[in-house]
């Protein structure tokens, strides 16, 4: 009799673990799935903001790009402080780089690239939120073409992968220009 | 006695016309030589000021550059509102056009130039107040080293010739980016 409850009871507690084991792994499964890694609101202003630094991207992306920071992002870059504090977030504009003919004509030299139209990848945000985006370093990564809408999230998965390379400035790239 | 007085009186009138002339021309003269063609001073707060728009200039200026506007500059600009209002100041700030080996290394190809240390011109402003001056198209031109100190005025008298080609959108060449 004993051994039958005792084989019973293991059998139980086996399907049990077998079941919190199944069930823990699907909620990382899902937790993975729906945490917000992505953000899908342009942040309001963000024209406004102060400028980072400036660059030019060639190649396959073409751009002359700004990178700006909203207040509490700027902020820290100046004091140069690091962790970045959770609101931060730093934009980056992306305009085509287009040769400019008229400045050429006032230089006398083909010299001047100027900011064309958006780029298909108009704006990027990373928005400091350590819980919120606790998965992708702290920062939730966003992109949106020129009409403001989300740019795929096959593209926004590199994000992260390619931003891991810094971590060591906290996953942002752009040095503050003085 | 009626003609030699004529004759006199047409003496002392061509005597005056000449003083008159001449104290014209040297007023002219004067006033060319003594006006505040150039600002001397840097404007305070620059740094926040919002972006009107980013450009690389290749060549011997090399540099990578973003042009600034104050309050009523970028409300003029946004407004699409020509001539520029008085008090309007755009700055640009040019930076050394430098290769990132950073971020290249991690887009894996070498395409990304970004601002490095600040150039010979580095701060360069257009204040605009059509009285002080009128003799620039109503436009203080100045340009500042990396210390701050005023770039020689010989070169600052290249700004007004050059900025003439485009009277018709107010002597500023940089239009706004979206």
């Amino acid at each position: 009799m004993m051994n039958r409850i005792t084989i019973l009871l293991l059998g139980v507690a086996t399907l049990s673990g077998a079941t919190v084991f199944t069930t823990t792994t699907s909620h990382r499964a899902v937790a993975q799935e729906a945490a917000p890694i992505f953000v899908t609101k342009i942040p309001s202003g963000y024209r406004d903001w102060r400028v980072v630094s400036v660059a030019h991207e060639a190649g396959e992306l073409n751009d002359i790009r700004a990178v700006l920071g909203n207040d509490i992002a700027i902020k820290a870059y100046r004091e140069g402080k690091l962790p970045f504090p959770e609101g931060a977030i730093v934009g980056r504009i992306a305009w085509s780089y287009v040769a400019s003919e008229e400045n050429n004509k006032s230089f006398g030299r083909e010299q001047s690239f100027v900011a064309g139209s958006p780029t298909d990848a108009y704006l990027q945000f990373m928005v400091k939120d350590s819980k919120k985006y606790a998965a992708t370093g702290g920062w939730g990564y966003s992109s949106f073409d020129k009409d403001g809408k989300p740019t795929d999230e096959a593209a926004m998965k590199k994000c992260f992968p390619c931003h891991q390379a810094i971590e060591d400035r906290d996953f942002v790239f752009t040095r503050y220009a003085p």
